[in-house]
Order: C-alpha cells, then structure tokens, then sequence
C-alpha cells in the first residue's frame, strides 16, 4: 500500500517560483496527496516567506485539499521524515546573480546565468550549500528522494551525485517545453507525440520527433529551418540557420544559441546592458518586486498570470509531474537529470547527463539511445562536460587549479590570460560565499 | 491516425501452437485490430495447416471479430505488405529436435533443443531460413516488424541484427512467466509490480524485485531460497539451493539449471531417456498428435486446456502484448531481444540481449540497467554470448572452425575432443538441413 | 634474412625539405641501406625537382654511398615495388598556404597552416590526393609502408586509415623536437630520458618526463613555469604562465598556444599582417626562393644550415628513424600518428592519435598510457577529434554539411554564422582544388 | 645516475628454487649490481634456509661476485630499503598443494597447483599472506618493486593491485618458455623473433609469430599442428588436434590442455594417481628432497641440473631479466602480469592480465594489441577472469559467497552442487591457513 501522508520539504520556500509549485501540488492532489507541505527558507528569506507563505495558504485554503502548510527557518526540521526535498535555492540571491552576468561582460564574453562564466560563479556558490542540504538528508530522511530545480541543475545534479549517497534527480523546465512548443508546432496533443531529448542540463539537442507513432525526423528539421524554433523567457530570441540546422540534424536547444551564435548572442547582451544598465538579473529583480507587491494582496488565492514572465513556466508541471510518477511508479518517460552509466557511451559513467528516462518509485531509469550521436553534437557535449567535472571539483574542495582550467576549456572562454583574470574577478567578488577557497585565495589571489 | 487495416503474417502457422496465437487476437482485438491474417506454412506442413487453419476459423467466427483468415503455401504473398510478420518455424520437424537431443546424450553431454548442443544445432538448421525470410521481409514489406518467435530466438535475433536490415524484435515466453509467477508468490498484479530481468535469451537473471514500489530484492531471494523457484513445462523441477541463490544475488531463469545443476539435469535426462526411450521431443510428438486430433474436432471452438502442456504458456500474452504496445505506441515495459548497443557493457554492442524495453511504436527502447552486473553473471553471460557470437557465423557462413570453436568453448561441452566428435555427428545427421556446410563437409568430415 | 636492395619513393621529391632527408638517408645508410631512391613530383614541380634532385646527387656523390637516385614525374614508376612510400606534398603550394592563412584573418580568426580553419582547408585539399596516392600503393606496393609528412599529418593519417588498406604512419617533427630540447633542458642525452607524448598531432600534451630512470615529471613543471617552454621556428613564442601549467599538469605542445592564448595569438599575427602585410607562407617563399638559389651553387653538397629556419628541423631525423626502425625491426620508443584502437579510451577506436610506440617490423605498437588523461586534456582533446572526424568526412566526400559543423565546433572558430561565412570563403577560394565539393558548391555557394 | 648498491629481498628464499635465482644474479651481475641479498624464510623454513643458504654462499665465492648474502627470519629487516622484493612462498608448503591436487579428484574434477579448484584453495591460503608482505613494503621500502613468481602469480598480482599501493609485477616462466620453444623451432636467435602473448596468467595465447621481421603466424600454426606444441615439465604432454588449433587461430599455453582437454587430462591424472598414489606435488616433494641432498654438498658450487625437473627452468632468466630491465630503464619487451587498464578492452580496467610490456625504468607499459580477440578467446578469457575477481574477493574479505560462485563459474567446475561441496571440503582441510574464513566458516560449515 501506498503511503498516504505525504510530507514534502521546500528548500527556498520563499521563492517567488514557489506559488507555481503550490498550484501544482493543488491541481495534482488526487494523484500525488500531500499532507504536509514545509516551506523553509533561511534567515534573510524570512519576510518572502511569509509572503509567499500566507499566498500559499490562501490558494490551500482556496482548493479545499486537506494541505497543511508549514513555514519555518528550520531546515533540520523540515527534512526530518520527508518523502521528497525539493531545492530552489539561490546563494547570494539575485544580486549574486547580477554579478554574474556582469563580471564576464567586463572581459568582453558572455554572462549568463547558468551558461559559461556566470554558471561557473553560480556552481562554485551552490554545490557547497547543497552537499550541506544531502549530509541532513542523509541523516534525517535517508529514503527521501531530493528534486533539484537548483541551477545549474546538471552541475549540482553531478555533484550530488559524487559526493552523496541522496537519492536524487535533477530537473529543469526546458525538456517539458521543448515537448509542448513540438506538441504545438504539430498540433497534437503530447501524448500522440514522442521525442528524444540527449546531453546535459541546458545543453541537450532534440534528435527525434515521432508523431502519432511515425518517424517525423526530417519533417521536423525541414519546419524548425529559418523558424525561431524553440525559446525561453530568458534567452534572446535568434533565429536558427536553416541550412545549419539540417547538417546539424537536431534541434538545438535555447541555451545552444550561446555557444553557436556566441558572437551575436554577446553583441546583443552588450548592447541591452549598454542601452540599459541592466542585465537579466537587474530586470528579475523588478519582476520579482512587482510579483511579491501582487503575492500580498489578500484577494490573491491562485498563482498570478504575471510569474509566467519571470521564466517559470511549467515548473510546476516539470517538479510535480516527477514526483507523482514516483509516487505512483507510473513507468511514463520524462526527460531527466541522471547519472550517466553507459547510456551516453562518449562520457564518463559518473557524470550527469539529461536524457529520456522511464519513472518508476525507484527513480528514473533511462533509456538507450536511437542511434549514437554524431561527431558534432559529440564533441561539443564532451568539452562541456569536462568542464562540467572540473567545475565540480573546484566547487567541492576549493580547487584554484581545477577552476583556472575548467574557465580556460570552456567554449565561452578558451583562452587561458583570460580565464585567469576572470576567475580572480569571480572568486574576489564571491568571496563572502565561496569559504572552500578562502585559504587559498589569500595564496593564490 | 493509425491504420486500422493491420495485416499480420505468421510464418509457420500451421504450428500447433497456432490457436494460442489466434485466442490472442481474438481477446486483443480492440486495440488490436487484425483484418488481414495470414497462416503460411511450407508443403510438408499443409496438412497440418488446414487442420490448425480450420479451428482458427471457427474460434474467429465464434468471436464475432471481423479477422479475414487466410491459409496459404505462397510465404511472399502472405509477406507482401504485411504490419507484422510472425516466425513460428522449426526447420526439420520435431524429428530433427529428437535428434538434437539424442546425439549429445551419446557423448554423455545435455541434449535440450534450444540450450547446448541441441540448440546449436537448431540455430545452424534455422538461421538460414530466417534470413531468406528477411531478404522477402526487406523486398515486400520492408517496414513492417519481425516478431520472431523460433527458436533457439536469441541467436535468430543476433543473426537478423547483423545480417539483414528487417526491423526484429526476438521474444520468449520466458520472461513473462517469470513475471507471472512472481506476481502470484507475492499475491498482487502484474502491474503492482516491476522485476527487472537481465541477460540474453534462455539466459537471464531477475536481479530486481519491486512490489508496488517497494524494494523486496533481498525478500524475494529469502522466499526463493529452498523453494523450487521459477519453472516451464518442458524443464525437470530441480529445488535451487539456499546459499547458492544468496550468493548469486539473482533469480536464475529456469534453463539455468542446465548451467548450475549440469550434473543433476544430465542424470535425470539420461535416466528418463533410458528409463523410456524418449526425450522431450518424443514425448512432445505425442503431445502434439493428440492435440491436432483435438484441434480437428468441430465442436472445438476455443483453444483447448490440453495447449499449456506443450510449454506455450502466455506465448499468446507475449506476441500479442508486443505487437499491440507496438501499433499502440503504448510506452509499457516488456523484456524482449534487442541489439546491445552498451546497455550490458561487458559484452558487445551489436549482439542480442534480453532485457527491460520500453515499447514504442518505432519498437523496443532498452533501459539502463539498476546496477552494473556481478562478476557471477557477468562470467557465464560472457562466455555463453562468445559461443552465440561463433554460432551465427558458423550458421550463416557454414564455417566448421567457428563451430568448432563454439562448441568448444560452451560451458556444457568444454572440451575440444568432446566438441569435434559431436560436431562431425551433428553435421553428419542434420546434413539434408545444412546446405551451407555441403562443399565444406565434404573436405573436413 | 633482410632485404638489400631498398627503394624508397618521395612523393613531393622537389620539396625544399628533400636535402633534410637525403642526409639523414646518408648519414644512416649502414643501417638502412637504400639502393634506389625515387623522386617524384608533379609537372608544376618539375623545375624545383630538378634543382632538389641536383643538389641530392651531388650530396650522395661526395658521400660515396651506394644511392641510386631517380628523379621523375611518374608518380607509379616511383611506387611500383617501393618498400617505403614518403609523402611531402602541398596541393596549391605556397599561394594556397597563403590564402589559409589570410582568409580566417579577414574574420578575425587565426589563420594558420595545420591548426583552425587555415589546417581544415589544407585538409581539404590534401587528403583526395592522398587518398589518389594510397590506390597506387595499394595497386603498386601494397607490403609498402607509407611514411606520412604531409600536414595536417593527423588528419591525413585518419583518412588513409578510415579510406585505404595502405600501412601508413602519420609523422611529424615536433615530437622529436620535444624530446631534443627537455633533453638539452636537463643537459642529458636522450637515451637516459623517456618522456611520455599523448594527444592528436599538433595538440599534444608531454604528460610525464623522466630522467636517467627517475620520475620527474613535478620538477619539470616547476622548471617549466614562466620559461618560454618548447618552441617551434614557426610559432609566435609566447611564455606560458606558471600557474597554467601548474594547473594544467602537462607540457602543452607548441601549437597549443593557438588553443591556449588564442586572443594573444590572433593580436600578434594581426599585428604582423598589419605592419608587413605577409603571413607565415609570405615568408616562407622568400626562405624558399633563397634556399633555391643556395641549392643550384654546384659547390653545395650538404644540406646548408638556412634549411633550419625553414621549420624543418629534425625531418630527417624523425622520417628517417622510423624507417631504419621498422627496416631493422628495432624495438625503440617513437612518438607517431597511429590508429587509437582503446589506448585513449575517450576516444573513438578508429580515429588517429599521436602517442608513443614501439617500432618493429611490422610497424609501430601503441603503449598503453601510465594515467588516465585528466578532464582538462580530455574535453579539449575530445572536441578538436570531433572536428577532425566531420573533416575527414567533409575532404572525402565533398560533404558540405560535415565542413560546416566541422568549423562550428572548432574551438577557433565556434559560431556557425562564423563558421558558414568562413567556410563559404574557403571553398570558394580553393575551388580549384576541391573537385570534390563541386556538384554541391554550385548548389550551397 | 644509477644506484650502485642494489639490496634485494627474497621471500621464500629457502625454496629449492633459489639456486636459480642465484645463478641469474651472478651471470647478470655486470649490469644488475646486487651488493645486498637477504634471503629470508619462516620459522618452519629454517633449516632448507640453512642449506639453500650455503650453497648460495658457495656459489657467489665461486663467482667472485662482490654480493653479501644476508640469511635471515627476520622479514622487516630483509625487506627495509630493499630496492626490489622477490616472492616464492608456498602457503602450507608441499604438503597443502598435496591436498588441492587430491581433493578436487575426490569430485572427479581436475586438480592441479595453479588452475581450477586448486589454485583457487592456493589462492585462498596465498593472498592474505602476499598483502601482509605488501603491508610491510609500504611501511619499509615503499618504493621498492616486489617482483611477484608466487603461485597462482595472475590471481595475486590482481590482488596486490586492488588491494596495495605496493608497485608489482607479476612474473611466470611460461612466456619466455614458449618464446624459447618457439626461437628453437625456428631455428633463429629470440632476438629475431617477436611473438606477441595475450591472456591471464596460466591462460595466455600466442597469437602472432613474426620472425626476422616476417609475419609467419599462418605458417606457425601450419607448422604446430598435430605437433606436441609447447609444453611444460609440469603438465601432461597431449598432442593438439590441428585442425583444432587452425580455428582457434593461435597457439595455446601448456595450461590450457587443461580446458581444452579436459576429459583426457582428467583421465591421465586419475589414472596415474590411482596406478602410483601420487599426485605432481608428491612427486616433487622426492624431487626436492633428493635436490635438498644435492645442495648439502659441499663440492657443490653451481645450481644443479636436476634443477630443471622441478619445472623451474628459466626462473633465473625471467626474474632476473625483468629486474635488469627495470633498474637500466632498458626498453625491451617482456611478457608480464599488470593491470589491464584498457589493453584487453573486454576485461574490467582494474585486473591483472598477461601481455607484452615494454620495461622501463618506472616499470611495465603495456602494448596495445595487433588485433582484437576473436570470440573463441575472448569467452574463454573472461569466464576465468570472473572466477579469479570472484577468488580475490573470496581471499582477501574471508566472503564464502564469492568463494562459492567462483568455483561454480569456473569452466573446471561449473555444477553449483559440485562447486558447494567441493568448497566445504577445501575449506575445511585448509582451515589452519584460512583465518579469514574462521568466523564465517563456523556458521557455514
């Protein structure tokens, strides 16, 4: 029999992303009944949390579904006998975030949240917390699955992985869109369609779209060429080559648009800053201002309209949908963060890879590929990859070396002066959030 | 819009397990549905074809469901534009499978018509065949799947994967008696529960037991321990020892006893053998003779109980499962034989293998295995896949040095005095079946 | 007993590089005792042929060694029955060099001989004509060897070994110089040093040194740090930073410099462009044209030491080394381009690698590697095979769809908007060297 | 420069075998400059230790040789600073290879010292000895090399590397008996003879011969079949069956008459045990004891030739040749056991197989293989390499499941109920030696 009493710990509970998730919960209650819901958050979240807290518990109260919620700064408590611990946090918040995007830009590259440099600052900031986060797993909810929605969600996903015995799944909301702007492209439902989705986390290519059963590979190919294809709220939005696309024979994925148009990609970053003075994060912030202004009004008992801007549309589809197959060892596929082991034969075995995968209470099990990748989608996932493990390595033990040469392979760096000016910049501006290298930056910086 | 005009070849349908194939059908029809089906069979079978034919008709009419049968010697008419084309065949009758058992009795080794000698033996008779199936398959029906049946079904599928360009599917009543049994030692349904089954065909290990989403691995190998364990029909019941089973840390499928139990089952062989002058294949003949004595009965309208005892249990559940999951693009998890292609990463890619597949319509999708494989498994599967490898090269190329080879390094002959012996006799007798070791065999016996 | 009598064809004979191996082919000749050596060139060639071949007669007259020199423009009289076929050619000589070098400039790229867009098109150029030489050797010598110099010697190798049956090696200077100044570095001979060489050609890493039996790879490093490092006569000389290497874990080989401090390069070849409006091939044909009127003075009879500065150093001493090696069956250590076959497992099997080997009779025997490549070679290692697979793809069959992703995911180039104007330029530009891409250009231009 | 006062540590130095090791160390002093020899031995070893021991003494009088012989039972002090560390123990001496020969043929199975269920009880009793042996060189000389000739040499080499950081080698006399073998055949010196060897230790296979540079496997195989082939002292010398060693494609080790012909070895060693009472390690006990009467004698001053019947031949040539190499960095190939690492791609990285090595100055480096293993060699292989995975597990952790699924895959056992009773008995007659199974054994047995 299954468990009826569920209780689901919220890692970041304050997050403005947090009513996507109560409404998913809410909307998937008679499949996946949670009875007790924690949102946690730490101390300086604490005024969000109550916002986001009290909003919540207007939607509850709203749906009539027997939740009860749970705000607390207690982490401890919060994991204690969870069934799931889902983390959407943010280390340093937003304007750590703002940094990102910023330091890269002042040595002439890309500064993204999760891509390239600004992932890099992000990663060494976040894999800490989130091994602090497994060790109270692993103590107090040793069978609990722990959801990743933490970007960047393949590197932390890695690490997890590495250095933990948490059961755990990264997750990101790209995959579920990919498959809803197909669905829609074709005008079918999602379930007449299968596609397979292959790589990492923000780096995956779609290789095969299947309709109503049949092969429509080709198909697919010929229509995405000179279409926009497929877009994110944050990424700007470029048009595909369509003669690149064919010999690329995939759909690449949003975050593709850094690495094969870099060089427009970086003017028009460039350009928006110097027009504006802000970045993505510098805008998000205004976003999430007006949305918490929306969140305290009494009258709001379901998620506002507005958060789809913000860039989390489908998140809860994506982080609820996973759960409930879990829960319900429904067998269906969804397109997951996982460890490797063979599936990507190209890449190590312990590394996390984002491909198809069949849930069941277990897990993820993933699926073997089509065909094998060619060399073009090949090369580039394994020089990101690498990065990827050295990223990692830094992250966990504060390793300077490990750092200067993951910054110097990345396709968004290259070079190894500027890798090394750049990761001095990074780590001095990090520095309140980066204590694994506080030793060595007195040496080394 | 899928095609609702399906048509379905069954090579070999006068086969007396014909009417479990047709009980399926019928029961299956609504997400199934058949129009067109095709019983063929070669000349020395139309008598038992119009005898099987003749019942299948009446269990149709009896049904209601608008199947259009149809008999036929002509193997590229009923292949022509067929949805699915089925292999049922046994080259040189049940005559030929009493000698594949006798002659390895006479060197003292086990005879058993699809596992040792006695199944290499098949695979050199049958494989040809098959593959001049498949060159009509790729000439008249080159998208339609090959469900294949015949045995001994994983070499037959190795030996289709590496020789023609036919979309097969290799399947054994095995795994879903397996499934089944499970499923009634813990007294829930099949879908409450997931095994996850390993290896290659008549060849597998259960490494994983879930009931309704729990892990019971270690309670399932406690409960084997002493019990007689999983059986078929046609297998002696020998009880699996405690400790053995514990160490193993697996299910061992039935025809593991050939492996495991070698001594035991090779007494208990021999003794019937001389106790009755029979083996299986003896005794099936009289199975069967008195089964199309029943099948000729007019009042006969469904397919008889007395049909179990010739070991074709749910062969109707399998075949029929597979195609439906197929047409419907059902994404459920079936254990077929598929390529390889690093799923078991000690062996080849490009050999057969029999595990968990995902079934969509483009086929089987194999999933990433829970954990790598013991060095227990491991060893035996290797060996026994490197006498398959040898096997299909002797069978396609009528090569005596790899059959010698392969006979030789078999783990129940392992001898390679003992293997040129019964190689020269197993050509010698089945020389009429073996046209590809005739300019050979005139040099070298 | 070892053959006497043996012919040694040079295609490229009227390379400025001939009199480098005409001394060491002297200066060996008791070990390796050539009777015959054929120059051959095309009629383009057919004077400097005739100025090298004067010169190369005089040389093995003041020698005394019993050479007999054949100088032709029939590339088959050369071949037929050679025991060692050497390969030194360049398809559009100079000019086309000249072009490879300017055309990525005018993008803002490096353009340079072997490495980037200026190699990928030297590829395209080269390997149909390699491949054209393989077919006679095949015809006309197939127990021959073929000794491959001709650049990118890495990309020629892989599609010999991917396209012919020939026995060919891949060779190149570099290693060998290396070798020569760690040993001067250290102030040893180089019979008490092994250091081990791992990568692709032109982008490989000296991972380990040691020295009189003793691991030294950490004192090297530090030794390394901050020196100006290995160089080569056609490489800006950029010192590497101490902390780079330090991190890195490896000697970089000189043209890493291009990957490594790609934006220092680009600023030093612009800014030599610009001040003088030549390029490397510019220069080179003034060296050229002077070695010319050195080689027509009658008194020269020794190869004069101007050859050097022609990047030459050492040619003789690596071709010539190998041959007299496999000839004697040797059993010494060199550094060459070979077949991967599982010696970097992170690579494909069938793809070209620069390691060491043990030279016999039969050729040369990869050595396993003492660690497994770190992340920081691998990914870069990785990417850039990628590159050279979709390469040798793209020369051989004209395939325009593998030359663009090709030049996507060069690490010098990544942008496919870039990589499709460049790649567009280039094709256009050696139009008259690509009859391979002629049918399609006519389509995609 | 070299060190010039080499200490040499001899475990097991009161073996009848050291008057070879002795004889190699005198002839090859000039370029392996022994000047400190411990002998050492166990209490139980004194007194062969004392006349070993002198005749060691009287040897290196004879030779002028400037080595000071040091006789002790203390082995820290032998093995501190020791700069190469021999091993030549025997567990349970004679007496215990009496009872692994006897008990396997109370189950009708083989029984013989290094293969099947003897070696594996050798195994048992061997390894934790060897590991302790490696505890101390990691305490006293950890950067010693042990040089390993201890029986089973393949199984403890695999233990040494999974279970020490000691640097190993493994090393048997078998791969320079066969090149021996082979040279004389052919009539030539070895050095104009390349063979290359692949396998296990005991289950090795030749499979190229190229002699004075010439490929000649094809003509080898010619030459060898219906001949004696290569053999051993030790093994029984049955005639391989040509046609049998054509489809294999190489030649066999002496070892694998054991596999190959297993009923007729079988036979032979019952019928001469059942004729004499005596089993080989009977033999050899009268063998020893007559060699222990001949090394009392004080006119004796050279190792006997009766030597040679105990099977040590070239013991002296390979132990000696090895250390040479290393300590003059020399660069020659020798066949030896190191881990795999990728060499034979179809075996786990991190076992011990036996192939050629290129010795160098930090040890072996393994060649890649000429070609792939055929299937024939490759099954074969990997069955008995998962029973001695299986049996260094067993050894090292006192695990009887391992012990039990060992002897059950391996091809000399392969019954389950063979194996278990066959393994209670070993383990019971061996219980003095197994302290590792004490605990356990009390509950099991």
């Amino acid at each position: 029999m299954k468990k009826r009493q569920l209780k689901i710990a919220v890692i970041g509970g304050g997050s403005s992303y947090t009513p996507e998730l109560i409404d998913g919960l809410i909307r998937y209650h008679d499949m996946f009944p949670v009875a007790d819901l924690y949102l946690v958050d730490i101390e300086a979240g604490a005024e969000k949390l109550k916002v986001v807290g009290d909003l919540a518990q207007r939607m509850i109260d709203a749906s009539g579904k027997p939740i009860k919620l749970h705000l607390t700064l207690d982490r401890r408590e919060a994991i204690r006998g969870a069934d799931f611990v889902t983390t959407q946090i943010r280390v340093g918040m937003l304007d750590a975030r703002s940094r990102d995007e910023k330091i890269p830009l002042a040595h002439h590259l890309i500064g993204q949240e999760t891509t390239g440099a600004g992932g890099f600052a992000k990663a060494l900031r976040t894999i800490p917390v989130i091994l602090d986060i497994c060790k109270d797993i692993e103590e107090l909810a040793p069978d609990a699955f722990m959801i990743n929605f933490t970007n960047p969600a393949g590197l932390v996903t890695e690490a997890v992985s590495k250095y933990s015995r948490v059961k755990s799944v990264g997750l990101c909301n790209l995959p579920i869109s990919t498959k809803m702007q197909i669905a829609e492209l074709y005008g079918v439902p999602q379930t007449e369609m299968y596609i397979e989705i292959v790589g990492i986390n923000h780096l995956h290519w779609t290789t095969r779209v299947m309709i109503d059963g049949k092969e429509m590979t080709g198909d697919f190919l010929d229509k995405l060429s000179g279409a926009k294809g497929i877009s994110m709220a944050n990424i700007p939005d470029l048009e595909w080559d369509a003669e690149f696309i064919q010999s690329l024979g995939a759909l690449p994925c949003a975050y593709h648009r850094y690495y094969y148009m870099k060089e427009e990609m970086l003017r028009e970053i460039m350009e928006h800053y110097e027009a504006t003075g802000k970045t993505r994060a510098d805008e998000v912030k205004e976003v999430e201002a007006e949305l918490f202004e929306l969140y305290k009004q009494p009258a709001l008992t379901s998620k506002p309209p507005q958060l789809e801007k913000r860039g989390g549309a489908y998140y809860s589809e994506a982080a609820v949908q996973l759960m409930k197959s879990i829960y319900n060892d429904t067998g269906d596929i969804q397109t997951v963060n996982v460890r490797n082991q063979g599936i990507i034969p190209c890449l190590p075995d312990n590394v996390a890879i984002e491909v198809n995968c069949v849930i069941k209470s277990d897990g993820p099990h993933a699926l073997s590929l089509s065909h094998p990748l060619p060399p073009q989608i090949r090369g580039l996932l394994q020089v990101v990859k690498a990065y990827e493990e050295l990223t990692v390595e830094a992250a966990v033990h504060g390793d300077y070396a490990a750092a200067l040469q993951a910054l110097t392979i990345h396709p968004l760096v290259g070079d190894e002066q500027t890798a090394k000016a750049l990761l001095n910049d990074l780590l001095e501006q990090n520095s309140g959030f980066l204590p694994q290298f506080q030793v060595r930056s007195g040496q080394t910086l």
